[in-house]
């Protein structure tokens, strides 16, 4: 049973990553796993906040009948009604429960849309640095990734998306607050990405859709305001999970809005619906979708958070590391010292005990990603590996 | 955003699917819905046993760090060793914690194989009558379903899947107890069915998989023995649910077991990992996994759903119906009487309050199927609505 000749592609382009995951590994098991420092993954050491497990234990215990069963594919509609009135309080826009499809996580919802979107030849335009799943997501349906890079502050160029779009483009991901950077894209940058999308859209003779990948949207700092796109473009789809806002990422919940004035609103809710049964989801696990519906405005506490960022860039920049302060997400994500090679600089922080991800990963070279959803002792660990790098 | 082709083809498939249930929402609208006897779906109207409400409490209340955080994207290392010893148990085959993912139901789990199987223009077996959903799940990956028809009992004719293979052949799916005839396929039909592809495999140079899809396999009627398909082919994959036999369906856990001994098995298992992730999965729901993992010899009590098999077929034998007598899952299959007109027969059902699904659905024009996994109340008014179809 020979695999799939993508999958072969797919699995090849990650072996790289997988050395170094496993570089990692023998370095735990040589030293002892509390004496790395380990900023490698974008897993939330928060547990959830009380309210979700206080609501959790409600639901394991209700004995109403069909609790567990299926449901319409898009989602129970209490839950969806709840997410649409949450989104219409916070951007002005009037969502409705039919504009709403509950998925397994952000994901999830993502894969689904871009089936719903995409034939075969068709170009997503990705803003790099990147979340390096996007590409795979797109490869799904044999549609091509177009990759446009920020500028020296991780911000979207507009006038280099308007250059990159062709007959073909169908879709821009943007992901505010940013994995692996951490910025948080202006109201400004949306406005300018809008300009370039109507205008584009107008000249296609059909809408390109501005998809807003938006995980981190509740981890910010600085009291720094997260623009909405739907408010700056018509045919934004707004996409997110409770994975890092719940601390749930193993639950695997999440959904996607349609502005119900985009074009094409209905057939695309639709497209979705199908979408869900077609790629197997089905639905998103019943029991998350109970408990997300009545804790909306719940959220981990970020203070945490903003320390342990405060103290790793003290430490960057005590080293003399070239870093963007970014205003949200877990990320950091600084300029790799010397000839810029990020992956042979991520083999010295291996030695000094510190696991990071090269930009590489990100379709950024020469800077590396440190992921702080961590405890505050493996901050200390790495403060002290950074103070070692630096002096090296 | 005009939406994909492949998608708007899907859409207009299941047209008439929706128009049918569309009709069924008016009829209970109109004389209330207790007043119908919808034996259209396949969502169990048992509620999961009391094991597995008592360890969902247990699961929600555990404060252990972690509980609902990432994990490896094959599943939890512990449910994953569980399901490795039920199946090596059962099998008398060498299943490691490494041959299996954990997956979103059984849906999820097809369609991330068949991702890691096929290329765009390779052929995928269905023995007709099946679940509908397979021929979407192909065409996700540009590949193409063949139909062979099974025989005047339901059963696989292995003659007639031999001449259906190609070199495009990459895999067959077989489903017993069947959705939607309900027939469990004896032992000799998978002796007989891996003859024939061990030879088509030979022949080929490479193995064609046997997917053995078994939702059903714990609900079966009268003693009757589930064979396993891995102990007459060696490429058998083994993809199954907690949907039916926990009465979990919209809570979305199943898995994916690969025998140890086949060719590829490895890669396989890597491809499918890799495939929960471009897919968007990620993971199983981690609280699903959890709660499986002790749970794997719990099901529903059959008995219930045994009694209103007795009482419908009874009722389907006193109005003259032809019906194949099946020993598991939920379904009974009669064909229709009169020219054999599946979708004008449902008219006429709907007419006498009774909500059934044209074999066409199935691929098998000329039968209806009742799904009987409802309420004695439900299984009343179909008894009587079936002994006014006969009578008329």
């Amino acid at each position: 049973m020979p695999i799939s000749k993508l999958v072969t592609e797919g699995l090849e382009s990650a072996s790289w990553i997988r050395r170094m995951f496993e570089a990692g590994i023998q370095l735990k098991q040589k030293v002892g796993a509390d004496q790395v420092a380990d900023l490698s993954l974008g897993n939330p050491v928060l547990e959830p906040p009380p309210e979700v497990i206080e609501r959790l234990q409600q639901i394991a215990a209700d004995p109403t009948p069909g609790t567990h069963r299926y449901m319409p594919n898009a989602g129970l509609p209490e839950t969806r009604q709840a997410v649409a009135s949450h989104l219409a309080a916070a951007t002005g826009v009037p969502y409705g429960p039919d504009n709403v499809v509950m998925t397994v996580g952000a994901g999830g919802g993502l894969v689904v849309l871009l089936k719903s979107l995409l034939d075969p030849g068709d170009e997503v335009v990705l803003l790099a640095p990147f979340f390096a799943e996007y590409t795979h997501y797109v490869a799904n349906f044999r549609a091509n990734s177009v990759i446009v890079r920020t500028d020296d502050r991780f911000r979207p160029d507009a006038q280099a998306v308007a250059e990159a779009i062709t007959p073909r483009t169908r879709a821009v991901i943007v992901n505010s607050p940013n994995n692996p950077s951490g910025v948080v894209y202006p109201a400004e940058d949306f406005a300018a990405l809008g300009a370039v999308l109507d205008e584009a859209s107008e000249r296609q003779g059909r809408p390109i859709a501005l998809i807003s990948d938006e995980p981190y949207r509740e981890i910010v700092y600085d009291g720094v305001e997260v623009p909405w796109p739907v408010n700056h473009y018509r045919h934004s789809v707004h996409v997110t999970s409770f994975s890092k806002d719940l601390a749930l990422p193993g639950e695997r919940i999440g959904y996607v809005a349609f502005n119900p004035a985009s074009e094409d609103a209905v057939d695309l809710w639709r497209a979705m619906v199908f979408g869900m049964r077609a790629l197997g989801f089905v639905n998103a696990p019943a029991i998350q979708q109970r408990l997300v519906a009545g804790l909306l405005d719940v959220r981990v506490d970020v203070a945490g958070y903003a320390e342990k960022r405060g103290r790793l860039l003290d430490a960057l920049d005590a080293g003399g590391f070239d870093v963007v302060r970014p205003e949200g997400a877990f990320y950091l994500f600084p300029r790799v010292p010397g000839d810029g090679d990020d992956v042979a600089f991520v083999r010295t922080c291996v030695e000094e005990r510190l696991l990071v991800v090269p930009g590489s990963g990100f379709a950024w070279p020469g800077h590396v990603r440190l992921a702080y959803a961590v405890t505050d002792r493996t901050v200390d660990l790495a403060v002290e590996a950074l103070a070692r790098i630096a002096s090296a």
